[in-house]
């Protein structure tokens, strides 16, 4: 690992950032190729938290969050702080002190592969956070790590600038160059759904309305009725 | 696996069934013999979610949600989705649009070995669902698996009418043949504890209330005081 | 194991406890030298939970909850509950009716390395506790543990009377000898990271508040410009 | 849950039994339609221990091996033991004196969802177990199961007299009425594999073997060449 | 925390943690009334390893050996090593180098709730180590914990100098003062299985050996013949 | 995801890679900077296994392992096969009949983040692979994924024509831009460490060694004599 800090990435058009987040996590995810979805294990630490902006990473150690105070200037308004840890770690990296310096600059959402603390503040700050843990454990300032280099948090390689949409389903990131593809095919698939709603809503049957009924009898599947067996 | 849809099963009474929602899952739980609990990862996606029906059920793959698109056909009012998965797996199978589906046909919730997705939209149609997980991750149409067989669901054999019962303390099944008479043993034990709650409120301790002396001190249990090492 | 009940335990000075409450998880943690943090699996069972008291400790077997109700008389108004078990075990030891007695006794929370059933009425009845799990399984009364002994409960040992903090941060023990230090030192942190709160709010960078420049320097961290790759 | 112990069980056709553990669990598992496969977590306790036999089923209660002793006296010769419990736990359920005893009596080995002790007999005697753990954590013998009725164990519903075919792949139930069919369709695979074996030693790509060309095409597969980004 | 070195402890009497070694876990466990065992989490880093000696602890964060080095000076022959850290890690705190360093002291055997990398040097050394994980993950020497103190590991409270004895059931720690005793249980113990092994291995079931049919009647238990519905 | 497959990927210099594998995971983990190691639940399948080579990549969904035979044809001698899943998944996705295949083409290795099965035949065969799990459970060929993209197996962004060295610690990957800087910087440590191995057999203290005394006193360390409390 290059202990580095790279400054004056490329961010994700502002536009289409918005766009995506508009879309939500499930539908970027599909319109994606069911691509960039992070492990479910990273969860909101308050319930109905949504987000969406501009990653910008960091790669720490276990029980050192260094580089996450080292990251805070790099940070633009509208980017997302995305934390990556080279070993599995629960330790509360992130609290309010370090919230309170984000949103001073305008940042969005905080990401990380580890836990956080003081949630009872940052619900109440309304900073949102998506953490493998919540836990009080506190972490030392000892050994360098990385800011701006790809970093992969949860099970997805993100690399600086990337756009990261965030809410109750999860965190997808998607690349930017990708970003404009999927803005496009996610708000067609948006469309789309809208109109599947109302026709299941009036009673319509998945089985007709996606003509599966030809498929399912070709792969073999079979009706029977229940045995009278009482 | 026979690769299956079993129609017309044998459901539940819907009188014992509406008891048995009355009498929340722990105590279904005690009156049946501490039998018939789901694994407590099964958890709901939306706190005071609440729901009593009979089990249609479905066995799925990891990765595919086809066979749910089957089962909502089989599914009438009063109805609660079962869906075991053939090995660990946290994909979302399920969202908004087959919560529709259901919702329009009377279905009162869906319980799933797997993962869920659209948790704010379900929240907000007040559709209860008890998942292993909530996740975007989308899932293909690709494999046959079975509707209204016996199936597996985080620990527990349902069979397709079975009574299931859900509620903040986790998920619970019980067989046809066996609900009146754990409604009966069930609205005994409530009695029960109604008096007994007044007691213990009024600081009567169980240790008397159970009478426990006896046993304890037989089983050898020895009062000590603190020593005095200040 | 020692199968005893110990009478009479020393408790942390009133005063102390009280204050250790008011400082929270996290800073409590924090001036202890990072020390006394149960694991961050025990979460409480209803959002916004808060206790601080003295500890009275129960060691249990799996599925066997007999010494809970053995403890309860052990308890006396602004103590805590807390329960170890000799292995790994998620089944609810403990519903409405004792938190009905242990509320009677004026106790403020509960903490157990196990699982909890009732979970809805112990959210209606404001009664705290932190869990491992919420399961509604049962449990039997047949095997003897012991109650007031030093026990391990989610990775910290807690001798009884100790003092225990528990808030959305997690669970932290104090030794009753250590509890004036830790108070003094705390309530100093807090004090301290009051001017931090409002430097960061206004804008200062944590890497200048807390010179952190000239240290990462030495530890070479080298700053680049992001490559013109596009 | 009946407190029951049910006598003169029928079991699988002792022919049919030693067929399919010849054919061992991957090759049984596929042949009977990719079900019956017991989770991964279940793990041999000495390499290269297999085994095949009817079951015999055990229903225990966490850190009880009560019933275990009770099942004991209902195996013969071929039979293996299987035993699920109602919650997790990986308690040293059995451990050498029970394996002497099970030897005794001809069973052919243990299969559990939870934990053994004596690890190292149990490899010396070459008594074959598959468990969830290894644990010298003892149990009591306290509260009543059941012996001989539909029991899951490791997400398998195993019925008594079901076949049970375990290896280093881990372990598969087979229904007494489907082993015929499934001996049948397995030794139909294993003589298919062997030719598919040779063509790939001698260098034949599976994609042309298993003529996949043309679905992946169809499917939308597209080759490139790298980028010369050197 | 006090970040301190404790030196000159006392150790368990060298005859005593002798004959608890030849005891074996299981049997020391049981004879210790079921206390003492770590989570069975703990593996040893290669087969058959088995061990019996003192405790030196140490107590280390995340990521951070540092301790570790410390502690080596302060073991003697017939020490093993104990290792608890302060939040779950898997990183490889030890290794080849530090396995040599304690071998030439004299030293038993390591214990550690965290990861330990060489394996396979370990295992070609015949050093014992009993771990979390194995992880080639290295570690800095940046904060301080402390050595001799009582630590948590895998659970245990174990105290300086208390006997610990390892094999492949696990470990099992047991204190100074309690060593006479469980050593006198545990030898009775061990002599009377020889008897029931004997027993059983001819036939004679648990059921008759350990009078259980009576108590199983009292509790209720049922025996059915198997319905003929072939 | 774009389904793709590319082909004539750069490969790392064979005498780097050569070299790689002489040093071993844990000291390429090292002078790579403690970076590129993939969690440790990989796990050999069997004892033993060592394995160096060049990367060929394939990202497959859950239950699916058709891109594995599609990656088949893009392996040449001295290749290890990579492969990562858009989910957590143990599924037996590789089995003794694309091993030989695998073998058939001079293919070194597979490492898996999700299951194997036929390990008795893998271990026969000598073929190393390292799994998140071992399981008979078939898997479909139905959906497209990627062969030769980056891909995060275990943790680790995996880039085709990396390096990988696998055993006994774990599995390490090196970018092929940095193999020849890891290469000397491992040859290196691992002659400076045949000294300190000398000097720690001989008995002289890593304390003294690595002359830690004094930052050890300089951070706060003190040493105590325990207290005579007997």
């Amino acid at each position: 690992m290059k202990t580095v800090v790279v400054r004056n990435i490329k961010r994700t058009d502002a536009d289409l950032v918005k766009r995506l987040g508009a879309l939500g996590v499930a539908t970027v995810h599909e319109a994606y190729g069911r691509f960039g979805l992070m492990k479910p294990y990273l969860r909101p630490v308050w319930a109905g938290a949504e987000a969406v902006g501009t990653a910008v990473t960091v790669l720490v150690h276990p029980g050192d969050n260094w580089m996450i105070h080292v990251a805070v200037e790099q940070c633009q308004p509208g980017d997302i702080l995305v934390v990556g840890c080279t070993a599995d770690n629960t330790d509360g990296m992130f609290g309010d002190l370090l919230a309170t310096s984000l949103m001073a600059r305008g940042v969005k959402a905080l990401v990380i592969d580890a836990g956080v603390r003081d949630a009872k503040s940052l619900r109440e700050m309304r900073f949102p956070v998506w953490s493998k843990a919540i836990s009080a454990k506190g972490t030392v300032k000892a050994t360098l790590g990385a800011v701006n280099v790809p970093v992969v948090c949860a099970g997805i390689n993100v690399i600086p600038g990337d756009a990261v949409v965030a809410d109750d389903d999860g965190v997808v990131a998607v690349r930017r160059k990708d970003a404009a593809e999927v803005v496009a095919k996610g708000e067609k698939r948006q469309a789309d759904e809208e109109g599947k709603r109302k026709q299941l809503a009036e009673g319509v049957l998945g089985l007709d309305m996606y003509n599966m009924r030809e498929q399912l009898k070709k792969a073999g599947l079979v009706y029977l009725d229940a045995a009278d067996d009482d």
